[in-house]
């Protein structure tokens, strides 16, 4: 492990390999999370609050507008690629190098070299992003202090190959269950089946069609799948019970309520025993149009990509603040024993978030 | 456990207590095929042989016709219900009273009171025939001394409850395996949904008509069912795999093959990436058109029922021998703790077989 003290004069690539030098697999963050409390009161022009192992710094110079940039500080659990290496060809290698150790760096560059922003500024530094949704630290402060994360705009500094992608899909989990009658499979006319009644679940799934709608210029892509299915009790027994779980990734022009109800609308004739919801978070719009955006799009450059996945830019959402992710971090490496980021990335992210918030 | 000298001379429901109160769970049976074998042996009018823990005894009469009655020495495990127990409604509970110690006694019975039948008997006591297929001893048998059990028809003295049960129906398990990529569910078009892929074998399954035959005036009745389906790999996870779990219950007038192929046919144009046969026994024909079988028709009486279940008739089917089931016990009530048997029966099959086999 690196020295515990956080040099905020290192460069991007250098601050990303100190990061990554640190370990804070989930549940273990303290130790950084104490580093980066206390690099940042070291900065006289922030106020920095502190929930747990979550680290809140802000400016607070009366801008019109606040912009709330965050990141995760915790990774999955190393793989073999702790310490950090740098290669010849500039690709800094090891855990956390692209999720997301490299845009905390960014967050932390642009705290201490941007005192006076023309935007107020927001930093969060959170923990447990990378474990169960109930304990994520993003929705811990959203919950204690909602106050400490308001803004206009927020971006999430998660791998995006520095692209900046908009919003992000919501996810549905749902559990559809049908129901029959045991009886000897010798006799199955004794007993009704179960896995065959699921027969219509699959059929609907198998011929529905996905959207693709187009939202602030970016085109989504919605899908409904079966990603479980089991059924069966005996080789020599007609099921009584059969479980379908479906998952459901739905566009951002769609509420929760309107995920759910669309779900229930497909499966309506399939005689469902039980129709459980699983697990579900909301989608979130890209927010693109808002002028704080369109300057910072205007300013890192690009075009923007929809964002498939569900990410923490949906508990911006909920808050009503537009959110984007924007990082150096190639997503495609994330949680990989090969897990890398190319160093150039950390400097050009670094350059445009300071190109926005100076201009 | 009773003294394990087993005296023939005892009637048949003494007979069965005896037999209930000599455990002979399956594993287990040598000490009772010993007993079975040296009573056997004290009779002048049979030869004995022994293969195993299998006892074959036969007259060598040169009567035109030869008749095979077996039955299976093993019981399930037991649940408190040994020593047996005689109500005073005339009813014997315990484990094996019904399935099928009853009908093991009703076999002993016949050896020992019918030295001159008017068709050369074979007796065959086996053993577990309540476990795995290929332990069981009947096939045993077949296998390494056919001749022991050649015959014109054959009676297996399972519970049937007295009645007449011909033939058996074959069972045929095959295991449908559709295949699809893996890709995360935010990205599902990424991939191939191999669950989305079983939705043709469960719309053929859902729309199945199975065939009711008659065949030698019994009606039996076909089943294609699934007993299983599994699939999934994550709650975030476009299945790359599916497996259908399908049992066929058919009919005598089909062949194992005719069997095999029609089920082939049903899932024709399912694009199934593997179809295993994980399982096949092939069906019996009830024969009760043989001379033979018509003779112990009239002798016993009753209206015939078709068998739906698998049973060991199959291995005499296989040997070119029509077999029916017939026994004092209800089906209905092997295999459980309030096993018993209605001590008439007992005596009625008793007189039944003496009568056809001395008439």
């Amino acid at each position: 492990m690196a020295d515990s003290a956080l040099d905020l004069t290192l460069d991007g690539p250098a601050l990303t390999a100190w990061l990554v030098d640190f370990p804070s697999e989930s549940g273990t963050e303290k130790p950084l999370a104490d580093a980066i409390e206390a690099a940042l009161r070291t900065l006289p022009h922030l106020t920095v609050d502190r929930h747990g192992n979550n680290v809140v710094a802000r400016t607070h110079l009366g801008r019109a507008e606040r912009v709330v940039l965050a990141g995760h500080i915790d990774t999955v659990p190393i793989a073999d690629n702790v310490p950090s290496r740098l290669d010849e060809k500039g690709v800094l290698w090891g855990c956390g190098t692209s999720d997301m150790k490299s845009g905390v760096a960014v967050q932390l560059r642009i705290a201490a070299t941007v005192p006076e922003p023309n935007r107020d500024l927001t930093f969060v530094f959170y923990d447990n992003e990378e474990v169960a949704a109930h304990l994520n630290g993003l929705g811990h402060v959203a919950d204690a202090h909602p106050d400490w994360i308001e803004g206009d705009f927020a971006v999430l500094l998660e791998p995006s190959d520095a692209q900046v992608e908009g919003g992000c899909q919501g996810t549905l989990r749902v559990i559809l269950r049908t129901e029959g009658e045991r009886a000897h499979s010798a006799r199955s006319w004794m007993g009704s089946n179960a896995v065959h009644a699921a027969a219509p679940i699959l059929a609907r799934l198998a011929a529905y069609e996905p959207r693709r709608p187009v939202i602030d210029g970016l085109e989504y892509h919605e899908g409904l799948n079966a990603v479980r299915i089991e059924g069966g009790v005996a080789n020599n027994v007609i099921p009584d019970a059969c479980a379908v779980t479906v998952n459901y990734r739905y566009a951002p022009d769609r509420t929760a309520e309107e995920a759910l109800a669309h779900v229930r609308e497909v499966f309506a004739d399939c005689e469902i025993a039980e129709f459980t919801v699983d697990d579900h978070s909301g989608a979130a719009l890209p927010g693109l149009s808002h002028p704080a955006a369109a300057a910072f799009m205007a300013a890192v450059g690009g075009t923007p990509q929809p964002k498939f996945g569900w990410t923490d830019v949906s508990r911006f959402g909920a808050l009503g603040v537009p959110a984007v992710n924007y990082g150096p971090g190639d997503a495609l490496y994330a949680h990989k024993r090969d897990e890398h980021v190319v160093v150039d990335r950390i400097t050009h992210c670094e350059r445009r978030l300071h190109a926005w918030l100076t201009a």
